[in-house]
């Protein structure tokens, strides 16, 4: 698929436009280059000793190159941001702003890396290629189901951590959220049941840490309905989730999922009709995500709801991946953690929820991105975590 | 091959291996990030409009992300300085230094891409999937006779410039070096006969160069002796060699390769016999330029010879690659250049020459590694030339 934007509508002087012009990055180097000795530093000879000292030893390379400090924002291009499939060359600044936040919360150098390619099998041969030059890889972008088994495989064959950021970085801010929701509410996460709408990347992981830290039931939902085990026609991934959620084996649409249900959480990217919210448990907790357009409208959900987070800058609770991303990273660079675990996971969404604690109330369950404290805290618990 | 460097040779305290600590590179964002309209103008929602901008019209990619200023340095390890094939890991200090040049005499971004294979396909694979996210790349230690070919496939895949440095970067400043010696000596090209010793990148690329600027006649010496037409298993490159070279048809030795000769070029990592130096022609120019220990000692050459250059700088006449590939890549990047054609080589060339013309001496034929004069010059002339 390619987009068509009628030309008029792209005004090169418009204030977004001339704010991307050039680009967001830039390379810069730490090492004095003005006189022939800092060449014979830097450069050659010098260099070669280093060369040697750690083909000798590659530990050597974690402390004497950029490598300990260094990820690669690496994408397809197939699900960018809600575009959907607009390639390699159209997800750049996408890629670059990502890097650019890297650099802005957790003083990580990164590199986007947008791939010609949608072939499995060839994007994880890419990225096992570059890895020697990299200390992470972030996965950004990339459409379910590929995702999943691309990161797994990733996983399976390097020694630094690769993150699929659209899983993993969603699932821990929400997992942060909700932790603060039931604080507030003194509630226990064993007693909820929490209807997931969506079950592309998000939805998946999300599915998976909510159990993780313990919720009683989590019913998933995609635009068929509930996922349940007698459903035919269930791809890989979402028959290991009809397999380990959905215990009362419902059936039936969305409605029929929030019936009663404590918590949503919307990662669809569709709408989800009013009355189908009306149909939730007393002090319900409502997390509609999609972007730009939330799957139900903040002002309508708090007819029925406690408590509502969307992912938009401009209402309250904004679940946003920047609060976990540049912090988890820079605890695993740290720890020179050769991956990112379910437990650093878990510690990141806690640091993430105690931030917030100080000062919790229904419209401030989670930290605004631009929190300071929020990356090296996450930094410190991931650390800690590995 | 891995290197055995006894422990007690590393000292993490020398001041080689300090200025090395934390490697050498940082990348930075030209977009501010500390407010929430930052946020919405840099990443998301605002992103999403250059996005579509780009999807609908793939040369907004050019001039609204990095890529129309970023390189990527990209090498498998085998052919590291003079080091051999030390792997991906051990020339990553190598790499972070040319992107640190690229970045000081140029203002070219550049990223160190180290691949963790030694396979030709799955190179090219690799880098082919990578290069949406570059506006060009500089290929880096590679061993021949493998570079030659990936090289060939990547610019016949790619839209954006590819550049062995190794083989064309030293070929240019031969060339511009050669140029100005023949000014001094107030010689003609056509008159010459050039003794090239050594047949891998840097030897085949000069002597590529060398014929293209019409020097009457070159002579490539290999560890085996002459390359010539009847000589056996000559592979695909060499054989090539033979054809368009030694048009006299010698056979033998590096000896008689420089009997009579007028131009030594040594790209061996070998050493050469005075006794061979001896047979040059009167007013000899002697190119020794293997690191760190030059074919034939510069004292031991000035008996034999009139100009004498190597690529040291504890010598005159430094024939360093830094002369040449950050401007030609500036240049090229300016132009928007798809490659970088024998034109702009040469050009790249006369500029260098020219620099150095105003304060010509046998001891001043190439300009300093450190003039700033160099890469805006070697940019104007590539660009010009495109």
């Amino acid at each position: 698929m390619r987009l068509s934007v009628p030309s008029q509508t792209v005004d090169l002087q418009d204030p977004i436009f001339l704010a991307h012009r050039g680009g967001k990055l830039r390379t810069s180097t730490t090492v004095p280059l003005d006189s022939r000795e800092d060449l014979s530093v830097a450069y050659t000879p010098g260099v070669a000793r280093v060369c040697e000292a750690i083909a000798a030893d590659e530990s050597l390379a974690r402390t004497h190159t950029w490598r300990s400090n260094v990820v690669a924002v690496v994408t397809d291009g197939t699900a960018v941001l809600g575009l959907g499939d607009i390639g390699p060359a159209a997800s750049l600044p996408v890629m670059e702003g990502k890097a650019a936040l890297f650099r802005q919360f957790a003083d990580v150098d990164a590199v986007p890396i947008c791939l010609d390619t949608k072939d499995p099998d060839e994007i994880v041969a890419a990225v096992a290629a570059i890895a020697p030059s990299f200390g992470g890889i972030n996965l950004e972008d990339i459409a379910a189901p590929r995702c999943f088994d691309i990161e797994d495989r990733l996983k399976a064959m390097l020694d630094i951590p690769v993150f699929h950021d659209d899983q993993h970085g969603t699932a821990v801010v929400v997992l942060a959220a909700l932790t603060n929701a039931l604080r507030l509410q003194d509630r226990r996460a064993e007693d909820l049941t929490v209807t997931v709408v969506g079950a592309g990347a998000a939805g998946v992981a999300i599915t998976k840490i909510l159990t993780e830290a313990g919720v009683g039931d989590v019913v998933v939902c995609d635009s068929t309905g509930i996922i349940h085990e007698g459903r035919g026609r269930l791809n890989a991934v979402k028959a290991r989730l009809a397999a380990s959620t959905n215990r009362a084996g419902r059936r039936g649409d969305v409605t029929e999922a929030l019936r009663g249900a404590d918590v949503l959480v919307g990662v669809s990217g569709g709408s989800i009709p009013e009355s189908a919210l009306a149909g939730m448990a007393p002090d319900a907790i409502v997390f509609a995500l999609a972007n730009p357009t939330p799957e139900v409208d903040p002002e309508v959900a708090h007819r029925h709801a406690a408590i509502v987070a969307t992912g938009r800058s401009d209402y309250p609770n904004q679940i946003n991946n920047v609060l976990a991303f540049p912090g988890i990273f820079r605890g695993a660079l740290d720890a020179g953690a050769p991956q990112i675990t379910e437990a650093m996971k878990l510690a990141a969404a806690q640091a993430i929820a105690d931030i917030a604690a100080d000062d919790l109330a229904a419209d401030r369950i989670v930290p605004s991105p631009l929190d300071p404290r929020v990356a090296p805290a996450v930094a410190a618990a991931v650390k800690a975590a590995s």
